[in-house]
C-alpha cells in the first residue's frame, strides 16, 4: 500500500523482504529477496534508492548501520530504537510527562515480586524487545503466579505493566514532515479480537477535549524523536484522560480507513513525509468503519464485494492462517 | 491505474507493451515489452494470464486474433471494432434508436459534395478509423472548403459529421458484469481545452430526466454488445435531449474522479467485470472536481500538493510534452 501510494506520486520503490514471493512486489518497480544479513544485498539496494522506509520494525540493527551509511532512514533510528523497546518506549514516553500504565523493569524473580507489590494484581510480565499478537507474555493474577510468569519470559528482560480500567481504545495516526510540520488524522476507535485489531470506527467516540489532546500528544510525541513519517499512536481513554499504550514507527493497521475517508490516506502521506514533500492534511470527507479480514474471513469476500459502499482492500496473500491479516474492508458512510 | 487497483483485489497482473518502459510495470507482477506483431511473445503472455483487458483501442486485429485463441478479451472484439470506425459506431447508436449528430460516409468528392448538400455547414470532415486529438480531421466552414478538405483525408474513408449546437458535454461511465448486470457512476461534465479532456465535475448540470436518460442510454449499448467491462459514453446536452458524441471500449479519463468519489472506482469496477466479480454500485460518497495535468501543468504540483482535500494522481511519465497528460487531480468536496 505504501508502494502503490508512492507510484502515484510518480516515485518507483525497491522493496527488500528476506521472505519469498512478498505481495509488495506485485506492485513495486523492483524486489531484492534477501537475508538482513547479505551485505552485498543491502548494499546494492541502497545505491539504487535515494530514500529508505520500513513497515516493519524487527529489522536487524547490523543492517539499518549498513544502509543508514549509504542513504536516510525515515523514520530515525531512534523511533525505531524506542519503539522495540517497551522500558525505552515507557521511559521515553512518561518522560515527557504523559501518562502510561505503571510498569517496572524485571530482570530477577526478586525484581518481579518487589514490582507486584508496588503496582500489584491483575498485571502483565512482557518480554521488553517486541513479541506480537500475545507471544513473549504472562498475565499475573495473584501474587503467587509470579514463579511461573518469570519462567515464562526464558531470561530475557522484560517488564511488568499494570492493568488499567479504560472504557475504550482510540488510535491517532499523526505524521511530521521533514520541514517539521505535523498532520494528525481523526482520532478512532479501535475494537481487538483475540489481542488483534478488528475493527476501527471514525470518528471515536471522545469528548472535544480529549480529542484535541489526543492529537497535541501525538505532536509531542513526534516533535520529541525529530520523527519524519507517519506514526499510529494507541491510547486508553480513562476516567482521568489519555493513556499512551504504545506508538508504532510506522502506517499503523488502525490508520488504513484514510484510504477511503481522506484526500490523502496515511501511505501516501508516508511516502510524502519520507520523500521531503508537504504533508496533506488530514481531515476526513467520509467516516469509516474499518474492519480486518483475519484469517477465515477471508470467506466473507463473496459477500462483501456485493455490499453497497464497502472499499475491499486484499493483501494477495497466498495462503489464509488463523490469525493472519488477508485483508480489510474500508465502509463508507456519510460524515456524522 | 487497473493494475494497482487489481493488486487491490489479491489479482497479479501482466502488462504487454510494444514501447520502452511504460508506467504500468512499476505497478505489475509482470510486464512484457514486444511488438504487437511479435507471435512467441504474444503466446507466451496470454498462456501467462487467465483474461486479457485493455486500455487502447488500436491493437492490431492479427494481435488480438491470436490473444483471443487463447485467453478471452474483455471487453469483446465486436466493441473494439465498433469503437474503432466512426461509421460502424454511428450505425450501431442510431440502430439503437439513439440520437447521433448528422453523419454521411464520404468515400469520395463528389460523395462529400452531396452530404454536404444534405447535412449543411459548418461541419467536419474525419478518417473512419480512430484519429486522436484532432489528427485526421478537416473543418468544413462554406461549401467550397470540400476539395481541400477531402485532400486532407489523403484518400482514407471519412465521414461527414454536422455541427450541432449543445450547451454542455457530459459523460457516462457505466460498467456491465460477466453476468449481465449494469451499474453507471453519477454523469461528469466535461470541459474541454484544446480537443483534449481539461475537466470533469461531478455532479454535472442535468435535469432528473436527462440524468435518467443519460443511465439508460448507456446500459442500452452495454447491453447491445453483450459487453464486459467499463464504458465511457460521451454525450451533448441540447434543447432536444442527449446526442452521443462518441464511446470508449474501455476505463475513461472522465471517470478518474471516482477515485476519490465512491468505494469502488472504474479502474476497479473495470477489473470486476472482467474477472467476473461482482460489480460495485456507482454510488458516489462526495462531489468532485477532476483536473487533468496536461504538459507545463505538472508544474503545478507543488502548490497541487499542499492543498486542502486535493487528490493527486501522477503518471510516472519519464517527460512532459504539451498535450501529453502528466497526471490529474480530484478535489474532494461534500456531497451536494
Amino acid at each position: 500500500m505504501l508502494s502503490v501510494a508512492a507510484s502515484r506520486l510518480g516515485y518507483k520503490t525497491h522493496i527488500y523482504e528476506p521472505g519469498a514471493n512478498p505481495p509488495a512486489a506485485d506492485v513495486a518497480h523492483a524486489c531484492t529477496q534477501a537475508s538482513y544479513d547479505d551485505q552485498a544485498a543491502l548494499q546494492a539496494f541502497a545505491a539504487s534508492v535515494d530514500v529508505i522506509t520500513y513497515e516493519f520494525e524487527n529489522v536487524p540493527a547490523a543492517a539499518l548501520d549498513l544502509l543508514e551509511a549509504a542513504r536516510p532512514i525515515r523514520p530515525n533510528r531512534r523511533a525505531l530504537a524506542v519503539s522495540q523497546d517497551r522500558i525505552l518506549e515507557k521511559d521515553f514516553i512518561s518522560g515527557l510527562g504523559l501518562a502510561v500504565a505503571p510498569y517496572a523493569a524485571v530482570n530477577s524473580l526478586a525484581e518481579l515480586e518487589a514490582a507486584l507489590a508496588r503496582i500489584g494484581t491483575p498485571a502483565i510480565l512482557k518480554t521488553t524487545r517486541l513479541g506480537y499478537d500475545g507471544k513473549g507474555q504472562a498475565r499475573i493474577t495473584t501474587p503467587a503466579d509470579a514463579p511461573a510468569a518469570f519462567a515464562a519470559m526464558n531470561g530475557a528482560p522484560a517488564v511488568l505493566e499494570g492493568f488499567i480500567t479504560f472504557s475504550h481504545e482510540v488510535s491517532v495516526i499523526a505524521a511530521r514532515g521533514l520541514d517539521g510540520s505535523v498532520a494528525a488524522y481523526d482520532p478512532g476507535e479501535n475494537v481487538h479480537k483475540d489481542g488483534i485489531l478488528s475493527t476501527t470506527t471514525i470518528p471515536a467516540r471522545l469528548s472535544p477535549g480529549l480529542r484535541s489532546d489526543a492529537v497535541l500528544l501525538a505532536a509531542r510525541l513526534l516533535n520529541a524523536l525529530d520523527y519524519v513519517g507517519v506514526m499510529g499512536v494507541e491510547l486508553f481513554v480513562t476516567a482521568q484522560g489519555l493513556i499512551v499504550n504504545e506508538i508504532a514507527p510506522r502506517v499503523h493497521n488502525s490508520g488504513h480507513w484514510t484510504q477511503n475517508g481522506c484526500a490523502v490516506d496515511q501511505f501516501e502521506q508516508h511516502i510524502r513525509a519520507v520523500a521531503g514533500l508537504p504533508l496533506g492534511d488530514g481531515t476526513r470527507h467520509s467516516d469509516v468503519v474499518m474492519e480486518n479480514l483475519i484469517g477465515d474471513d477471508i470467506e466473507k469476500v463473496p459477500a462483501i464485494l456485493k455490499e453497497r459502499h464497502a472499499a475491499l482492500h486484499l493483501y494477495g496473500k497466498a495462503e489464509a492462517r488463523p490469525g493472519r491479516k488477508m485483508g480489510h474492508v474500508n465502509r463508507v458512510v456519510a460524515k456524522s
